[in-house]
């Protein structure tokens, strides 16, 4: 299977125009068979030390953001748990609201895409029993972007949700995913993400 | 678990100036080790007597509410029930139809996301082959809510729904959620909400 | 269950003045007991052969259209499947881009969602390591369209997907589905879908 993903990567014509670098990184490293994290190709790391990861990355995962409503963060259910839609919250604020590009930019929604993914792991990790080490993969992501009627890159924003996952996870962090566009979020937030993840 | 959720949710700031009574509730229950129904705070009440529960509430379900188109209401897969995309059908008319707040009130709204719940109970009910006490948990609501475009109470919207699948459910109607906006939705309706359960 | 489901069918007003055949006919082949593909009364099938199905039909999978991001096409989990949001690509282009009814028909529109189902199914056989006989169930289809604020018949156009998924699985293509409008998708895509399936 990676050797099939990987195939088809590195046949990609470049029709689309867009960077996906992180996304033949990976392959590129599935098919030399390199067990370390897919975007630090050649570099040993401890299988699921990601406390460390984290470290390395200068994030300091938040308390869980309570829910704006009556619902939980996560639930675990076999296998698997689900993780509620994340906005993104950062010490008590919400980064960049409006609609990309009118009000807030590709870049800064990519951030605020990052930082959903900061908030998704802190949940994650609570629905671990705080040892994150249990995550066996990032099943799925679900990202919603609030958009001007002609933006039509809602794939680049959600790379910075995807990206800093496979960033944080390695392999693990490689996910399935829907990015949709909208015209509104709740509490005008430029970017909302949901996850599944498998954990043991 | 419980504890970590309670102990966020009573640290929570105000700062989102929303009303957040349910959850609350239910983290002092959950402190507190009450098993009783979250939003039933100090009240026995027998484990699994959904039905019951419903009879009290004068809640009837209806038959299961025909999908509008070429697919089924639910599918079980293992110990999931899969619920599809729900509308506020109620004695075959469709409940609220239009955009929040320029069509639909948000009281209305909320009214429109509880029907949707009770037509989910319905599918659920019919899930398990007639017993609700299968229900194990509501693992997921996916809520879309057909929005202006300054609308951005969505989560409020949705609160209809959490809130009353805890008040039929229990604990076990405590889910994670997705609440997003659009601009319009099937049959112009105000409100959609898919769900995925844990049955035994 | 399937009785149920098929009681339901055959008592469903016509309310909603909506094309229901293809259900009506699933509910019709379960009631009669007939172990046939549902939109195919009275034929015999060999259960599972479904790359001759789509011989049958006409349809060549593509290789597995890449993602436009940096996430896989599909995940394997316990026995389910996850697959990526697919866009309507068709020998490298992208069918009937723009919004419904605006830019683009209801018909077209369907034509992209069955596309969508096409590009999923090719994204199945991967999962399947290639033997499209191991799929047990299309367990969800979540189906995005983009849609001019006062149209309101995406079940219609997900009826493309949704039939096309039951004419090659059968009755294992028979889902659960969430049909949502949105102001726009990603590439300026008419319709997103993303898909959960079993897999044995």
């Amino acid at each position: 299977m990676n050797e099939k993903v990987a195939a088809l990567a590195l046949s990609v014509p470049r029709r689309l125009g867009m960077a996906r670098r992180g996304f033949v990184t990976v392959a590129t490293a599935a098919l030399a068979g390199v067990a370390a994290g897919p975007l630090l190709p050649g570099r040993a790391r401890a299988a699921g030390n990601i406390d460390a990861r984290l470290k390395e990355l200068g994030v300091t995962l938040p308390e869980v953001p309570p829910p704006v409503a009556n619902y939980v963060p996560y639930v675990v259910q076999g296998d698997f748990a689900y993780i509620a839609g994340q906005l993104a919250f950062k010490d008590g604020e919400l980064m960049h609201p409006g609609r990309v590009p009118t009000d807030v930019s590709l870049e800064e929604a990519q951030a605020a895409a990052r930082q959903c993914v900061i908030n998704m792991i802190a949940a994650v990790q609570a629905a671990c029993g705080g040892d994150l080490d249990r995550v066996q993969r990032c099943v799925q992501l679900q990202g919603f972007v609030a958009s001007a009627d002609d933006f039509h890159d809602q794939p680049q924003v959600m790379n910075g949700a995807s990206d800093f996952m496979v960033e944080i996870l390695g392999d693990a962090g490689r996910h399935t995913r829907m990015a949709v566009g909208t015209n509104v979020l709740p509490l005008n937030a430029s970017v909302e993400v949901g996850g599944v993840f498998a954990i043991g």
